[in-house]
């Protein structure tokens, strides 16, 4: 852990670059406003991930976005012409599965989805059953007299991320669940307040659908995505690499940064995504990244003669 | 303002019951959880209402559920056998309305209603142009790219209640108008984590939605349904009886009994709602009512001989 706040934080410069190229192994990225922005590819994305392969660094994307699963992930990639491999890719969406295996969830019990299809595909594949998602989208919840709305009582764990057919049906679902299921848990794939879910404008995040069901069940959740450093014990043994020779680089101060801090990564901000320079200066933010770009392609501009 | 936590709470005597009958000059209701459930009138609710009006007692209802405006809780109260006016109807829709007249907000802007036809009709009775509201439970929020998702400059307000038609578009929209126009309030109807939305269960209240906001926004919401004590001045302008002289009645520890010790008024917590006796006694709660009881009509029932 290494979370105190920097004092400040630099320009990316030539020189840092170098610095970097000499005392980091493996770059994690995050995608929304690093990568791309909705279905864009952000600028000299290609050309900058293609020369740190080049110098023989790892590439990592650890991406709060829950709505896809990696494989999801890896097609969404290649079909910006971009080549990355399904284990190169770290989403909120496996993380949750990976939470639930990794505390020895029980195989019989069932966890309801509030999100996207790829939370229910990363459950699938870690070989749980999956209720909800995309298909409660179209369910309604009618307030009846005399009719009791059934929720499955061997529900033992409710993962929310972004839902964008977040409903009242699924609001209740989730709700009666983490009430009423003895031990039930309540995981959160990640908090964003909101994000690039299109290139010109930010929508509410999984934040958003997940503060719903904290006030209705007055719990709070379990995180699994950045910040939380949960992922990094998966990427550690998957790369064997020291998290003090990883780079962390994101576009967001509350998750990307806070958690390569937190893990001891070292860590650059780029101004593609969600974070202006005035709200990196603002005196009121205590989350300093040790670099700034404007973004990621800058590493490849700056070394060029 | 008067919120110290009482040593105890006892339950509800005919001593106590003739105390406050000498005491009090005007007895408010909260309505779910203490004159119905759901659509079903609580057991003996419509005597002990007229009991109280025989003994010349004022009778005020002050419902933090602003799905309905007053007139259409008058003909809920009418529908169930209750004859109640309109001007002894305090809900927490009228109660938003108010908010924004008695502030001078702007005729000329507008006001985004996350909620139910109630928020609507009592905006308008004000004098205001509302949006959203029901129709806007049938609009979907495409992620398109290149689309840009649309507000109106000039909403000045967004008001968020209980809706169970919530969805991505209404959280978008209300969230871009917070966001992005300036000045725009923020304001709750109430903050209840669940409600008796039907007779047989309990469902997410308006405290879901309101959380849904602040999760996309990173704001708290101006609340003015209880425990707010923003109603009281109404209250006291109206029946102009002093609140040492009112006793609140009420299902709900954290909004009707502490809007009755907060504005200084007797408290009666009944336990026909969501709050148990052990929920009462347990060592957490620091909120004590003077008196409890298992529901309204026994306050009739124990000055039987």
């Amino acid at each position: 852990m290494n979370s105190a706040a920097r004092p400040t934080s630099q320009l990316l410069s030539a020189a840092d670059i170098r610095d970097l190229l000499d005392s980091v192994d493996a770059f994690l990225f995050d995608c929304d406003g690093v990568i791309w922005k909705g279905y864009s590819l952000i600028d000299g994305v290609a050309q900058a991930l293609e020369f740190l392969r080049s110098k023989g660094k790892r590439l990592v994307f650890v991406t709060n976005n829950s709505t896809k699963s990696r494989r999801q992930y890896a097609e969404k990639f290649q079909s910006l012409g971009i080549s990355v491999n399904e284990d190169e890719i770290f989403s909120s969406s496996f993380a949750a599965a990976m939470y639930l295996k990794v505390n020895n969830f029980p195989q019989e019990k069932k966890v309801y989805a509030i999100g996207g299809e790829g939370i229910l595909e990363e459950l699938q594949l870690a070989g749980y059953t999956g209720l909800g998602g995309p298909e409660d989208g179209q369910k309604t919840a009618e307030l009846k007299p005399d009719c009791l709305f059934e929720h499955d009582k061997s529900v033992g764990a409710v993962v929310v991320g972004l839902d964008q057919y977040i409903n009242y049906y699924k609001l209740q679902y989730g709700t009666l669940c983490i009430r009423e299921n003895p031990g039930c848990l309540f995981i959160a794939t990640n908090r964003d307040a909101v994000g690039h879910m299109t290139n010109l404008q930010e929508w509410p995040g999984a934040g958003c659908m997940v503060a719903a069901i904290c006030g209705s069940t007055q719990k709070e959740p379990i995180v699994v995505g950045k910040p939380s450093t949960f992922m990094m014990d998966f990427l550690l043994k998957k790369f064997n690499i020291s998290c003090s020779r990883m780079c962390m680089v994101g576009d967001r101060l509350d998750t990307d940064i806070l958690f390569g801090q937190n893990a001891g990564c070292k860590t650059l901000l780029v101004l593609s995504g969600c974070t202006t320079l005035p709200d990196l200066q603002d005196p009121s933010n205590k989350i300093r990244p040790d670099y700034y770009a404007s973004k990621v392609s800058d590493i490849l501009e700056l070394m060029e003669p």
